[in-house]
C-alpha cells in the first residue's frame, strides 16, 4: 500500500515547496501576491541561521514499485519561532497545505501533530496560525483539533504595513 | 523642555519592559494571561541569538534638571522577524504601548516609524501587527499611518493552539 510520511524538508525540496506555496496562494485567491523564488527559499531556510523551518508530506509508492520515480511532495507545513510577551517562545505555522487529491487522509492533522511535537520539544506553550474566514474546511479542522479562534473569541484583527507605507513612514 | 527619545532596549530595561507588558495586558483586559518574568525576558532578548528585539521610548527631563532620577521608560515596541512565503523576511510588531499620560505626543507613531526603518534596513517588504477590534484609537492610528486591516479586507482570522491541545495532539 502507498503511504505518506511527514519529514523535515531539505534544501532539495525547495522547488516542490515553491510549487505548493503557489498552489496554496491560488486556493486562497491571492496568487498575485507570491513574489518569492526557489533561490530565496533555499538561502533563507537552509543557511546557518534559518529564517523558517519546513515539514513536507511525501507520498511513497507501494513497496516493490520503483521508489525513485514516484516519490512526491504532496503537502507542507512552514513554521518559524515567534515570541509572546505573555508566555515566551512560540511557534507560528505560516502555511499548511495538502494537495486536493491527497486530502481526507489525515495528512494535515499529521502535520499539525508534528508541529505540536516540535513546539513542546522547544519549550513553546502554544502555537498560532491564521486562516481565511471562508475556508470552512480548515477552520473546522483546527477547531476539531483544539485550536481557539482568537479573532472570534477576543477580537484580534491582523494589520499589515506594506512597503510603500513603510517607505513613507521611514521618510525614504 | 522635556523630551522623549526612542532607542533600542538594553538588558537593564527588562524590568521596565515587564511593567509595561503588564500595563498593556491590563488595557487589553487580558492581564491574567501574562506568565513571563523579567529573568526570562533578559535571557530571551539579550543572548547570542535573541528571540525578540525591543525599542523603548524614554522620557528625558528638561536640561538642567538632574538626569538620573527622572528618566523613565514610558512606552515600548517589541518585534521579531517572521517569514512570508509570498515575500520573504518580514517583521512582526508583537506589542506597542505608550503609557496613558504620555499619549497624544506622537510617541506611538515614532515607534512605528522606527520599526519601518529597521524593516527596510533588514530587507523586509512589510511588517505586520495585530490589534483588538474594540481598540478604536489604535485601529485609527495604524490606518492613518497606512496599514491595511487584513481581517477586514481578506478575512484572515487568528487561531491558537494552547498547551493542552498541543499535548493531546503530540500524545504527551
Amino acid at each position: 500500500m502507498a503511504s505518506v510520511r511527514i519529514r523535515e524538508a531539505t534544501e532539495g525540496d525547495c522547488g516542490d515547496i515553491l510549487r505548493l506555496i503557489r498552489e496554496l496562494a491560488e486556493y486562497e485567491k491571492l496568487a498575485d501576491q507570491v513574489k518569492i523564488s526557489e533561490e530565496v527559499l533555499r538561502a533563507d531556510g537552509f543557511g546557518e541561521n534559518p529564517f523558517y523551518h519546513c515539514l513536507v508530506a511525501e507520498f511513497l509508492p507501494p513497496p516493490g514499485e520503483p521508489q525513485g520515480k514516484k516519490r512526491r511532495v504532496v503537502g507542507y507545513g512552514l513554521y518559524y519561532f515567534i515570541y509572546s510577551t505573555w508566555k515566551g517562545r512560540n511557534i507560528y505555522l505560516e502555511d499548511i497545505y495538502v494537495m486536493p487529491q491527497y486530502r481526507g487522509q489525515g495528512i494535515g492533522t499529521r502535520i499539525i501533530k508534528k508541529v505540536s511535537e516540535v513546539a513542546l520539544d522547544k519549550g513553546c506553550s502554544q502555537f498560532r496560525l491564521a486562516v481565511l474566514d471562508w475556508n470552512k474546511r480548515a477552520v473546522g479542522l483546527y477547531k476539531a483539533l483544539g485550536a481557539q479562534d482568537l479573532t472570534e473569541a477576543e477580537g484580534w484583527c491582523s494589520f499589515r504595513f506594506e512597503e510603500e507605507a513603510m517607505r513613507s513612514l521611514a521618510g525614504r
